[in-house]
């Protein structure tokens, strides 16, 4: 007879996060599993937020203008899956992800142009911050006033271990990118190489360690080959995700929870970023990646979302126009910073800050669509706002009154 | 009392596209108005397909190879709406769209690379079409069999008039594009320059036509001032766009209507193309343009859609590593050609042909999203493919079985 | 290759209801089929109001207490499916359905207490009516101004002919209710027995026209064995419907089509009741009643529909206890009155009158759901009011204001 | 800065529920208050199954069939809310509700027919039981094998004190029942009558509890004053409820949480039934009962919800035709239990038996609708069971397959 769900991981709020060896922040085939888990078994792991606990729920950005991007993220794991074997499918159906009881709260940040940066750096160069209050499935924000809602929680990094030939190749074609952007575009990141400090690499020491940090891929971009941090906010309850298997074990870790997120999650430390317990019913589909032809994750998102009307999105269209009035070839990636612009302008009308709007289109359930994206030049993109997650009309037909919406700390 | 809705515009069957007063295929300011709306009005507009009638309701490929891009697409108006000056907002209240009782199908078409090409040309680099058979809300193909779905009928275009001030900034910013990619990219159309061929400038004749013909702007790309080509699928029965007008009485124009059409509409010719009559109710907001601070069209979606639980959406991510696993930096459009890839080897295991999924992803009810735009250097884009559209079961766990589904015409 | 879709049937608006022998008013095997169709096939019918034109387009209710309930409802059919047989399932999906575009209008009655009457008819007593003057896919009155919805068009009545077992069945039932009431309830209507005035018996004629008036069921209630006049308002586009077959042929009409409808039709002429254009597909499940275990009509609804968020539908209790005070035992008929009188005084506070609302909550897409059943002696049901509806905001929260929202007409 | 949500009220899991001062089972004013909450706070309030932990996870449905219903339910409460009066509308937004952590199964149960009965008694006259277990929002039975659904956890009942003359009143029309029924059903329970058997009345002791007992109502039935036992699936996490104040301070009790249940509850027993967490929010509408003219509960569903798409409901049709072939007269309880019985006629040809389906529809995510309650002499009701919650494909046209299915224990 069924109990209580097993707690296959715990974490601690009191250790640094660096000093907690069942966590890592890097990806690396070599990193020593730290537990095991059974097909059909569902277990519970708790996670860290993604930057170990640097941001803190006060009134100042200045955490988060000085966070060390060297230390992220810090994933629960790896997890060794029983028969597990390279070409298999993990498949990973979460059953449930909450906050912890003693800590109902979560934050947004804009990061500073010249750390870590964000989509819409040009405009909003200095960091910024909101933090979120969660009353149950609802979250407010002291920083963002008028705007309540829902969150579709969600792990933001899900993956496998990267085999040794897979980590080689992502650290053979970044390095490609970042050589090839080095003198084009030598101010901008364009890319991270592995980077041994503040490496956190679980359990492994000693020489382990020193190779693992050396050869471990950062954990900043989702890839093809395993997910990693894809960012996809209706990877939520009651979602099932297909991950290839790349090393025997599988090897998975989680991690950067997200109480809420929206499309494109644009400002970079953009989503509500949580500490929290994920829940999930782990399996297999034996050889899947060769007999379903899945060579990158696959999923079903889950049956309980949050439900607004079609007519309740307010839907802003952006081109790959780009701000100076230069013509782009079908830049879908510029197409949706305009269409995240119109939207800033639009909602200084109402009454927010930039920075406040900023913030709330990276974590508040918008939707960004591609919409057309073969008419040359312009790609075409949509980016829809819901309208029931404010106070008060924000619809174009609705008077303009004069609002005192607050502030959201800025650092200098 | 209300009648019968006025038909603000019919059109002919019988009668050649590029003879019709009251179709256009250039935007341009100076195209006459053919008629005049009230605020508050609500009118039929009959539209011919966007390429006026190119292509048959048979099995060959051929006319799909061979289309003459220079004729398209053919518009009807542009209307004149009462009272309406340069600033206000255009509202266009879609209340209806049907295809006519006699001419119940439509058509989607890959075109050859040379001719216009796709999103995934250099994958499918030849021609092919599919036929779609209308019943009532539905469609289904002979072309590709064990598919059937609802549409969400749209208009491919709709939009104002630009100023001469805003056409001669699209001439200067995609004239530049073109000249900037003469030497990079000689063999890639990355825009499309005014054009006298084949230009149909409505009823403006002699001199006026000759101008209109040597300075509109095609109508492939839509544009950030005014909309035009959006494609956007859920400008559909019972949303509401919001135009920027340019010139006094707006001169609005419409057609390219699809059945249905994915997100993305991948092949170019990629939406179900069809004739039909568009429904619309007019009306303005005065100086809207500047007192809502909007540049760029917005709307709200109908209430009625096509519902699928989010559950039923089988999604497959996509990331900024091309086909030859070159690194991109955040390109989103790089990112959803993989995620399109992906679900062509996956729909390949149940029976389809490459040409055949790559059409069904252009027009089917499929999203696509924009997950993660800001995790250096990989953009994380999804497409959701919705399961119950197909006669038989997709998942991931159904068994494999060997199905004949046919072949859709492919020209030489 | 397919072509425009087969008219089975057309009907006339010149020609008076009575007299089109494709039409009928009462159900019975032995009405002659007026046209064969085969499994398969899809095919339009024409259908007049289920008055057959008894109700005009006017400011007058006197149409309304004047109707002649003898004459209705008017179907048309019946239809033969080729090759079934009783025992077997005909499958009717609806593949579209639309108002004649000479004739976008429909009307909502309340009956007088004396002439048919209403779930309410104690508190109005009085026939009232509201015109709907259709917009494509939406409608609003000039006698309920503030609302505008779109319309879940479906047909009221769709069954197949009883067998002369069934009939019989159906005629000893209904008057076994009559006669046990002709004493307690001798001033309340409970059924209608078979009645010769204005039956219409389609292409019946002498004698058998005579045997069939006499025996007909009338077409005012469903009935489980058929379906009938179920007036379920998600029977719309895109819906299948499995329904019983008794006699050979089947026999099938259809008729009563609606432009919208709340659950319960609560006025009894509640809907927007209209003529148009059916449009379905058949098929066959052979032998269905006993391999499937279906007695009674069984559906799908479709895909498509009017999508609303949950929490947009304010929504109202009711219990059996009614308006007296008086406790009744699990009674969800009485409860579900109640909950449709809570809403009329709530929605009297925004300015409108009892028969405004009462006419409102029959045809607009309200949710009438049985909530619990069990809990003696109170079953409680809900009714869920769409807030998207209004033009204003009818929330608990809002400010309440004085609003001049016109009147309907009311006959004396 | 806020912090931890305060836990207004736990309850023990060792100490018998008649023991436990903060619950009480029956609705009296002069039930003291255990705790005070402030409008605007959001607390957690922990409530026993309805039963007090009567039923067990296990086996045998002994312990159904023994079940003391002089106990129940068992409720947290009261809690006055500060400021409240009657008159006023207490708003009850629940932000969140859980199972505890310890603690993560239900149960649903069938009464037998001499012990508390249920909506198809007369079928299943003796006890059963399923054992449901958690796995995050989702739940399966190991005693009804092929299902797997999300539950949209709920309280069953929620509610303010009565006032003494709302009391008075609910006893007399409740007595009133009984005393008509007790010669025409003497075997009926029609109604119960306050009973001081094991009446638990919370702090109050002495003359005060013996009165309390007396006179206090039973919580099985929801009352239209104060809602109570209202059992609607959908007042659950995201809801808002506005409630009739009859007392100052509002004496606010919730509890009988339920992890699912299936519209109407049918079974009595019929939900997932489960102790949990319920967070909610207070606040108040001044006035709000005489300025919204507001008698009974008025509520929002929350924007979160299990979604299927339409056409994934198999509805059934039910009429007021009962199963000896009896007329009704718009019946509405007699229809929706003619539709109950066709599904369970439907489900046994896949191979569950009668009790397993009577089991599930109880606490399944289906939906009753009423349809038509107008068409004399037949009321029509819907059921419509969604068919995505089954392992395997129950649709009509899926092939009948044999399967094994287990069982539910059944009492003697």
């Amino acid at each position: 007879m069924p109990g209580k769900i097993r707690i296959a991981q715990s974490v601690s709020f009191d250790t640094p996060a660096s000093e907690q060896p069942y966590l890592h922040n890097r990806w690396h085939p070599d990193i020593p599993s730290i537990a095991s888990v059974k097909p059909g078994e569902t277990v519970k792991i708790e996670c860290l937020d993604w930057t170990g606990g640097q941001i803190g729920n006060n009134d100042s950005a200045d955490d988060v203008r000085d966070v060390d991007l060297t230390r992220i993220h810090y994933l629960t794991g790896p997890f060794d899956v029983e028969g597990s074997e390279p070409g298999d499918l993990l498949v990973v159906n979460i059953t449930d992800i909450q906050p912890f009881d003693h800590s109902p709260w979560g934050f947004t940040g804009i990061f500073a142009r010249e750390n870590g940066g964000g989509f819409l750096d040009r405009h909003y160069p200095r960091a910024a911050k909101a933090i979120w209050d969660f009353d149950g499935i609802y979250c407010t924000s002291r920083h963002i006033p008028g705007v309540r809602f829902a969150g579709l929680i969600h792990p933001g990094i899900l993956g496998c271990a990267p085999s040794p030939e897979v980590l080689a190749e992502w650290n053979r074609r970044e390095a490609e990118l970042i050589g090839a952007c080095a003198h084009s575009h030598p101010e901008q990141v364009v890319a991270l190489a592995p980077l041994e400090t503040n490496a956190h690499t679980g359990r492994a020491g000693g020489e382990l360690k020193a190779r693992v940090a050396r050869e471990g891929a950062r954990t900043i971009p989702g890839r093809p080959e395993h997910g990693g941090n894809v960012d996809i906010n209706n990877i939520s309850r009651g979602s099932t995700t297909y991950l290839p298997v790349h090393v025997p074990g599988a090897k998975f870790s989680v991690g950067d929870l997200h109480f809420s997120q929206g499309d494109g999650e644009i400002s970079f430390c953009g989503a509500i970023e949580m500490a929290g317990i994920i829940t999930i019913k782990f399996d297999l589909v034996k050889n899947g990646m060769k007999e379903r032809a899945i060579k990158s994750p696959v999923y079903r998102p889950g049956d309980v979302a949050q439900l607004f009307g079609p007519s309740r999105y307010l839907t802003f269209e952006g081109f790959s126009v780009d701000e100076s009035g230069k013509q782009h070839f079908l830049d879908a990636t510029i197409a949706y910073r305009q269409a995240c612009l119109r939207v800033i302008e639009y909602l200084k009308q109402v009454g927010y800050s930039g920075e406040q709007i900023y913030l709330l289109l990276s974590c508040a359930p918008i939707r960004g669509s591609i919409a057309g994206i073969v008419d040359v030049p312009n790609a075409c993109t949509t980016l829809g706002l819901p309208m029931d997650i404010f106070d008060f009309d924000i619809s174009v037909e609705a008077e303009r009154v004069k609002r005192s919406l607050g502030a959201c700390p800025v650092a200098d």
